[in-house]
């Protein structure tokens, strides 16, 4: 028989903490016992995990008692709070808040790209950011094909990656602005329905924001490459799910763009979407219906020759959070023996 | 007494035709006489220009006969049929359509970037394209204090590039949206609310789509540097005024931010909204209240020392369109004596 484990979710209520328990339950994970936890404001709620309902309980410092796989993604402040007492409690934390994710002895971790980090866990394996992941899973085989010296990227981020309360700001703001009504705003600095916000997160006193970095540091932790040029420019769009990115890389070598769409095709965890004369390139609604990161509008610059614009898009509450993460539990789970400790 | 001039609109009850009549109006231009052209489908309607109510005619062989300005914005196939017509029968052309642009004969002109190629014209002068016109105006400064080898730009872009149809498809899809309503689709090939599409116009064999290649094309001949290397990735975002360009340059020489700012600050067209500590930055909600190009998030690429990000907004409509189309008239009617012919 199967072993099966004791799991708790952090952030149960939350758009990713939501997409973690369907994930779970969806792709057949061997739980034992599913423990739902939240901060105040969403304890006592139910939700509902394959056959049974399971009521959300206030996060305490008892709570990863009896749990061996946490997953984390209540922000991180919560997860500087709770994963040391998880740790303690002897459970293996699964955190998708940025708080320990540069830590040098706290692996970063995209199964596709960087499995083997995985074994070096101290108790604490980072799930990266959602604009990172979809990044690396698609430019990992070219990297290891004929080498990339530099990456420009230029976002564009779907709302759900600020969570529920910026799905029903959007949703508002739309509805007001096609009803000629006046609208309200909480969530973001500036109106969001048919805007777009060159602003993710806060900005660093080098004049990038947090998202920026964090696209430029987790990618280079994750391709252990100290030596990648990378720039970012990040922004926010009226789209609910699904974030793009206008992609520009300059390989190390020259490849032709057939063998690299034949590697990308080849790839684990990708889609290949570039059939341009039929109109078929990534979309963030397609995003909804795709674990894979869809890759395409592969071409070569026309002025430089080792020069590749693409276009990459996936799923930021799947690929980009909550599937990344149990995907991080099931190969955690098939180390027999070693993990969780 | 001022000169007064006989303007005809073609393409009158467009997006940017009902713009450039506006902005005649608006700017005072000399007009002694107003002739509004559309083809057959919207001949028949008014539109109020100052006081009047102006008729919009039906297009004809004899529609520019004693015209001195006939601004065009009826497409490439109507401008190609009627621009040979108004020249002959006397008018100057100043034609938004695509039709003439890369045609080493005609003028391709920014009235802030390259005003003396007007000098040169044969009756035809070509507005640029709209995203390739707040990319110059922004870009021109920095070329002339520092050079710059390197473009590589992605763009956000307005549905009302694509014309008024357009506008009432974002609308009424993003209605049936938040109305959980079935949604149509008839101007794009996929949906457009909520969705980014990473296809403007079509695409050509080389895997750009024609408006990547106009950014190229254009931005070469306007700075008049075929060995600008650029390269583009255009997308549609479900905004309804206002293109936003995620731009990186290389420049020549190295050149500090803040001389940068100074001189953008300092330059013929440009709003610098570059405050980040209190979240100002350029937003396409802001692009119907300026007529200048926006820049902000200007900084160095923290990689490369001679490379910058920035980001650029401009009202496709007005400065993208109409209101260049107009200040070029404007400055044909400063040349006095010598144009119009």
């Amino acid at each position: 028989m199967t072993r099966k484990y004791r799991i708790a979710v952090l952030g149960a209520a939350g758009a990713v903490g939501t997409e973690m328990i369907k994930v779970l339950a969806e792709r057949d994970f061997p739980v034992k016992s599913l423990t739902l936890l939240a901060t105040e404001r969403s304890a006592g709620k139910s939700v509902r995990f394959n056959a049974e309902r399971v009521t959300i309980k206030k996060a305490s410092r008892k709570s990863f008692q009896n749990i061996d796989i946490a997953l984390f993604s209540a922000g991180s402040k919560a997860s500087k709070i709770y994963a040391p007492i998880a740790i303690r409690d002897g459970a293996v934390v699964i955190d998708n808040s940025s708080a320990f994710r540069m830590d040098a002895h706290v692996p970063l971790v995209v199964p596709e790209v960087n499995p083997d980090e995985l074994a070096k866990h101290k108790g604490i394996i980072a799930n990266p950011n959602c604009s990172t992941i979809q990044l690396v899973v698609a430019l990992k085989p070219i990297y290891d094909l004929c080498g990339i010296s530099r990456i420009i990227v230029s976002t564009y981020q779907a709302v759900s990656g600020t969570g529920t309360d910026a799905i029903r700001e959007l949703r508002a703001q739309s509805r007001a602005v096609v009803n000629h009504k006046k609208l309200k705003r909480r969530v973001y600095p500036h109106q969001i329905a048919f805007n777009i916000l060159p602003q993710i997160a806060q900005f660093e006193e080098t004049g990038y924001s947090t998202e920026e970095m964090k696209l430029v540091h987790e990618t280079s932790k994750i391709l252990n490459d100290q030596h990648l040029a990378i720039t970012a420019t990040t922004a926010r769009v009226p789209v609910f799910i699904g974030h793009c990115e206008s992609v520009y890389i300059e390989t190390r070598r020259k490849i032709s763009i057939n063998r690299l769409r034949t590697i990308l095709h080849n790839s684990p965890g990708i889609k290949l979407v570039d059939d341009i004369r039929n109109n078929k390139y990534p979309l963030p609604i397609m995003s909804e219906m795709y674990d894979e990161v869809m890759v395409g509008r592969i071409r070569r610059d026309l002025a430089a020759e080792k020069g590749i614009n693409m276009w990459i898009v996936a799923n930021n509450l799947r690929k980009g959070a909550a599937l990344n993460a149990v995907q991080i539990a099931e190969k955690l789970i098939a180390y027999k023996g070693n993990l969780p400790r």
